[in-house]
């Protein structure tokens, strides 16, 4: 079959790769449309980060570089293995693409995010999304009913969002300010504004202000060199703050605008990932007894994920910027994300 | 009367101050003893800090520099307002040292430290306790029963521990890593292995090692020089990490060290105050989903804190290492915490 598999930096090829085999527990799946991640993006230029490098097998799947690629998919179930009798051959499903060491408590509510060896189905080994097949263990498995196979794609986005929210603690009748409307800071305001908070952003690209207020994603979208945006936040909220803050851009001046934009014992959630070590105002974080909260990935998140999908509160269909053929992965996908990133919010592939 | 005030950088004087005056609803102290506080020698080297400068009154005092210093006092009640009726003259008290807007809710249990324009009795007005009386609302006057004055004097800081303590989360059985054994971290350390908890410290002080040790504040001190601190934490605690860490020092390497030793979703509480903006792992604080959470002063913290003390489940006698005259307040007290830091754990003047 066909798979996007992983070579070195700028090296991703599409090339003909083994299908993998049925085995007792796994379901085989068809897959449908697969998004391009920032994680993805940042393999492609940086890695390997989470790619097990040349010769250095991971743990739970065994393989190293070259790997399939691709973790946000969705698909269709072709077979089932020995022992699964809770699916149906034909059902739209997605994955939670996770890698876990077989000592882990992986019931939906226990930390397996944080567990040792963990990594992702489609950088870690395990296949991918950017092919056409893939056989994952019955756990990871969950369907989506009658979400259209591309919005789905984007349910694994959304789960990050989702995680984060519970993370935070804030719930409905809050004002939560994100910080970056890239692809995460806006599913997570959809997500946000799903659960009833008032979504305050911040975000410098004219595109991505666009977006932001075109999807709804946002309530309002300020701009930093257009104000202070913690002066404004404290105005839309009667001089209070924001209830929370999500670092969704890795940028240091703007977790040092949520750290200014929250009210006193109000919590920021750090969503984005750094490639670098920021410089943090703590005095700040002291003085107004701020939680600085990491937040990784998701764990038991998805099936209530998928409701907000399946029931409607959060429309997926205007985050989906590109459908694209895996044979236009490396020109129309990654090129197009490193020199017109905010253009798009989530490309989409179909293998 | 005899008052120590901070008129500048290195320039604390004592001079004859007039006595303050009983009003409604406040109670008048005889000061016993006054503990010199690192936020204090931070006035006296870099300050105004928390002190209002000449010319700049406090919204809540009405006073500006030169303002008398000493926020961590004990004494004894010789007068009762207008009103108070629940303290009986002669009785031993110290004082929570808040200087609060009138606007704000000061029952115990809300967050008033976080309130607008908070200051400190000592530092912003309102008297002090490096003088030889102090008038100050019924609100803030605590009685200690039988604690002996001296040690009383030290429940300001002790509380600052509690407080801390109180927003990590912890309880007893867990492990705490202290970060630094100055003042603060070895006062939370005794209180931390008074509420059940297994204290392990980092330190690098030979002096503070030794004062660690000898005061029962640690069960485990680590010296970062002599090993990897994390690494010595997961053996002792089975490969699990601490379940929440305690920064006291105000140094980047040790709020890393803190990051790399607490357990997957463990605390990271942030009790120093930061004179610059330190340099933070944050990609440490998302893999592990880490709290870190800062914490300042205390709200609604001395009764309990009292209570350790009163009870004998903490003993603040060996965190004593000199009792000076208020004459000698500079040399004995602000000099040689400047030179000798390390060979004093708390000063306490007499005035």
């Amino acid at each position: 079959m066909r798979a996007a598999r992983w070579h070195g930096r700028k090296d991703i090829r599409i090339e003909e790769v083994p299908e993998p085999q049925l085995r007792p527990g796994t379901v085989a799946i068809d897959i449908a449309w697969c998004g391009i991640c920032g994680s993805d993006l940042h393999e492609y230029l940086e890695g390997p980060i989470f790619i097990p490098p040349h010769g250095h097998p991971h743990p739970v799947s065994g393989e190293s570089a070259p790997v399939v690629m691709g973790h946000e998919f969705s698909g269709t179930v072709t077979a089932l293995g020995d022992g699964v009798d809770d699916l149906t051959v034909g059902e739209s499903v997605v994955v939670e693409p996770y890698l876990i060491a077989e000592d882990v408590d992986t019931t939906p509510g226990q930390p397996y995010q944080l567990s040792h060896d963990m990594n992702f189905i489609g950088l870690g080994g395990g296949g991918g999304g950017l092919s056409e097949k893939v056989v994952v263990p019955r756990r990871w498995v969950h369907p989506v009913e009658d979400i259209p196979l591309d919005q789905a794609a984007l349910v694994e986005p959304l789960a990050v969002g989702h995680h984060a929210f519970v993370r935070s603690g804030a719930g409905a009748g809050d004002v939560a300010l994100i910080g970056g409307a890239g692809p995460i800071g806006l599913l997570l305001g959809a997500l946000l504004t799903a659960e009833g908070l008032t979504v305050v952003m911040t975000e410098v690209s004219a595109a991505r202000k666009a977006k932001a207020v075109e999807t709804g994603a946002a309530a309002h979208v300020l701009d930093p060199t257009e104000g202070d945006v913690a002066a404004r936040v404290r105005e839309l909220t009667g001089g209070r703050g924001a209830d929370v803050g999500f670092e969704c851009s890795s940028v240091d001046a703007v977790l040092d605008t949520l750290l200014d934009a929250v009210r006193p014992g109000g919590v920021v959630v750090n969503v984005s990932i750094w490639g670098h070590q920021p410089v943090v105002d703590l005095q700040k974080l002291v003085l107004k007894e701020i939680d600085l909260r990491g937040t990784i990935a998701y764990a038991g998140d998805h099936p209530a994920t998928i409701e907000l999908v399946r029931s409607g509160q959060v429309d997926l269909a205007p985050f989906i910027t590109a459908h694209i053929d895996l044979a236009d992965l490396v020109e129309q996908g990654f090129e197009t994300l490193v020199h017109r990133n905010d253009t798009q919010v989530k490309i989409l592939v179909r293998p």
